[in-house]
C-alpha cells in the first residue's frame, strides 16, 4: 500500500487503529514514524511518545476534549483535528491554538462531514480559512460507503467518487493549498494508482479480514490476523461443536451479511489457516457455536479469521506475532480514549 | 437477587462475569466473599486472589487449560471445573487432581450439556462417579434458550424447564446428593420463588441492560450501567447526529432484534436516563449513529443503555461509579481470558 501510493506521488497516512501498535505502525512505514491517523486521543497520545510527529485525528472532535488535544499538539510537530461544523471552529476559537484542522466532507457515506453541494459548506470553509485560531491543513473524506459494496467493480466507482468529490470541491473554494485526504480500505485496495488526491489514510489493508475477502479489497489469503480457539464441546447428533471464543475474542461484528445473511462469525480454519467447512453461527460471551458435519474432537485447535480485524484485534491486551508457526514478539496495543 | 434464593433456600452463587469486579461481587454477596461463578480462568484467579474461596467456572474446559486449573484447585477451598464428555474427563485423570467437576446438561439451549435423554449421558455420570481423579458436585445447566423469550409468559415456562431437567436426570442417576445448579438472568428474574434447585447463578441481573428490558426481566429503569456520549456531528436536514461511541464503546450486540429488528444498538438516553426517541442505527469503531428528530448540539451529552451489559462493561478498563450524579469511586474489571 505505502509503495502504490509512493509511486502515485501522494503521501501516505496509515490510520493505525487496525493496530494500535508502534511496531506495526513502524512497518508501515518502512521503519520511519512516518504520518499516521488515528481514532482516538488516547492513540494520538501513545503514538507520539513513541516518537510519531505528524497525527491527524479523523474523528470530528467533541468539544470538552480541546484542552487535551492541545497539550497534544503542542509536544508533536503537527496534530491535525476534523472539524465538519461552525460550533466546533467556535470552541476551538475559545480554547485558543492554534489548531490544524481538516474539514470532513461527506463523499456518499452520510455519516461525518459537510456536504459538498451545501452552499454553507462553501461558507464554513471560508471561516476556517479566516479563523486566527485555526491553521487549515485540507479536506478530507472516507468513503465509508464502500463497505456497502460485493464486488470490486461496485468499489471502483466509488474509488472515483471519493477523490472526484474533493478535487471539485476545492477546485470551487479555489484554495489550492488544501491537502485532498482520502481514505478506505476497500476504494484503496482495487485502484491501481491514486490520481487527483493528496493523501490517503487506510488502515484495515494491514491485516484484512474476512469482510474485506469477501467484497474483493483482498484475498482470504491476505488476512494477517487469525483468533486461536479449541473446540470445549462436539455433538455430532445435532452437527455441531462449541469452541471457546466467544463475543470476547471475536466481536459480534456480523461481517459480509449483505453478501451472505448466513456467513457467521468468522470464517473457521485449521491451524495452517486452510479455510473448513465449518460456520460459527452463534456466539455468547466466551462460547462460540460452530455448525459441521465434522465431529470435531475435544482439543482440537482452530484459527478464526475475524469478519472486522480492527474490532477484534481492539479486545487483546497483547497481539502474538507468528513467524514459521512461531511466537517470535509480544505486541501491545494501546486501549481506551 | 440474593434475598429471592436465601428465601427460597438455595444457595446463590452469582456469575459475575457481567461485571468482573472484586466490589460488584461483595456487594451481591451483602460484602462478604462468597461462592461465585466466572466464565475464564482469568476470573478465576482475579478472584482467588481477592479472597474468594469458593468459584464455579461455568464454561467446559478445554485440556489445554487443566494444568493452570489444577494450579487454582490447589489454593482455594473449591474450584468447580464443567464437563459434558468423557475426553475431558479422560484428560482430568491424566492431569490428576482431584478436581471438583459438575456434569453439565443442556435443557433446551443447545450450547453445550449432554442430552439427558440420552442413555450415554446417563453412563458419563457414572463415569464420573467412579472416577478416582475427581469429585463429582454436582448436575449445572444453562437456560440459554430464555434470551429468544419475547415476554414473561415466554420466560416462565423455560424457568420451569430448566429446574424439571436436573431434578428429573438427577432422580433417573440416582445421586440425590448432586447439587442441582440453574440459572439464567431471565428465569432467575421472573419467578417468585425458586423450586426443585438447589443452586442459582444469574449474572447479568446485577446491571441488566436494554434487552434484559425488552423481554420483560426488569424494567429499564433497573438498568444499573450506561455509557456516556458526546454529540460530535449534527445533521438535520437528514435526521441524523452521530456520537463519539461506536463499537469499541458499546459492542455491536443488535440486542432484542428478535422482537424489533429496528431496536438499534442501545437505548439512547439523556443525562438521567429519560429514554429519548433516537435510535442508534449505525456503529463504526468509533462513531454511532444517531435517526433523530431533534437536530441535537455540537457537545451535548447523552447516555447510553447497552444491548448487552456484559460485552459493554468488558470494553472498558475502569468503571465510573455514580451516585447523586457525582463519580463516588472507579472500579478496576478482570481483563483476558
Amino acid at each position: 500500500m505505502r509503495r502504490k501510493a509512493l509511486d502515485s506521488g501522494v503521501s501516505f497516512r496509515p490510520h493505525v487503529k487496525t493496530h494500535k501498535t508502534v511496531e506495526i505502525a513502524r512497518m508501515q512505514h518502512g521503519g520511519a514514524a512516518g504520518p499516521i491517523t488515528v481514532s482516538t486521543l488516547a492513540e494520538g497520545e501513545f503514538f507520539a511518545d513513541a516518537g510519531f510527529e505528524d497525527i491527524t485525528w479523523a474523528v470530528p472532535i467533541a468539544p470538552e476534549k480541546l484542552e487535551r488535544a492541545a497539550a497534544l499538539a503542542r509536544r508533536i510537530r503537527q496534530f491535525n483535528l476534523l472539524l465538519d461544523n461552525e460550533a466546533t471552529l467556535r470552541a476551538l476559537e475559545k480554547v485558543g491554538g492554534p489548531f490544524d484542522v481538516f474539514l470532513e466532507v461527506d463523499c456518499g457515506d452520510h455519516r461525518t462531514g459537510v456536504d459538498p453541494a451545501d452552499a454553507r459548506s462553501a461558507a464554513l470553509a471560508a471561516a476556517i480559512a479566516h479563523s486566527p485560531a485555526v491553521r487549515f491543513r485540507g479536506l478530507l473524506t472516507h468513503a465509508g460507503h464502500s463497505y456497502h459494496a460485493r464486488n470490486v467493480e461496485e468499489i471502483l466507482p466509488i474509488a472515483r467518487q471519493e477523490s472526484e468529490c474533493l478535487a471539485r470541491f476545492r477546485e470551487r473554494l479555489g484554495m489550492p493549498k488544501l491537502v485532498r485526504s482520502v481514505g478506505s480500505t476497500p476504494t484503496a485496495s482495487v485502484v491501481d494508482r491514486f490520481r487527483d488526491t493528496d493523501e490517503i489514510r487506510p488502515g484495515n489493508y494491514v491485516f484484512y479480514d474476512a469482510f474485506q475477502a469477501a467484497i474483493g479489497s483482498c484475498r482470504l489469503a491476505d488476512c494477517a490476523v487469525s483468533v486461536l480457539a479449541t473446540v470445549i464441546g462436539s455433538y455430532p447428533e445435532r452437527g455441531e461443536a462449541v469452541i471457546d471464543a466467544g463475543a470476547l475474542a471475536l466481536s459480534k461484528d456480523l461481517g459480509p451479511d449483505h453478501i451472505d445473511p448466513q456467513f457467521g462469525y468468522g470464517v473457521v480454519c485449521d491451524l495452517e489457516l486452510r479455510p473448513l467447512a465449518d460456520r460459527l453461527v452463534a456466539l455468547s460471551q466466551e462460547h462460540g457455536k460452530l455448525k459441521t458435519s465434522r465431529a470435531p474432537a475435544i482439543g482440537e485447535r482452530l484459527r478464526i479469521i475475524p469478519n472486522h480485524s480492527c474490532l477484534t484485534a481492539a479486545l487483546y491486551d497483547v497481539d502474538a506475532v507468528i513467524e514459521g508457526g512461531r511466537i517470535v514478539a509480544e505486541w501491545r496495543p494501546v486501549r481506551g480514549w
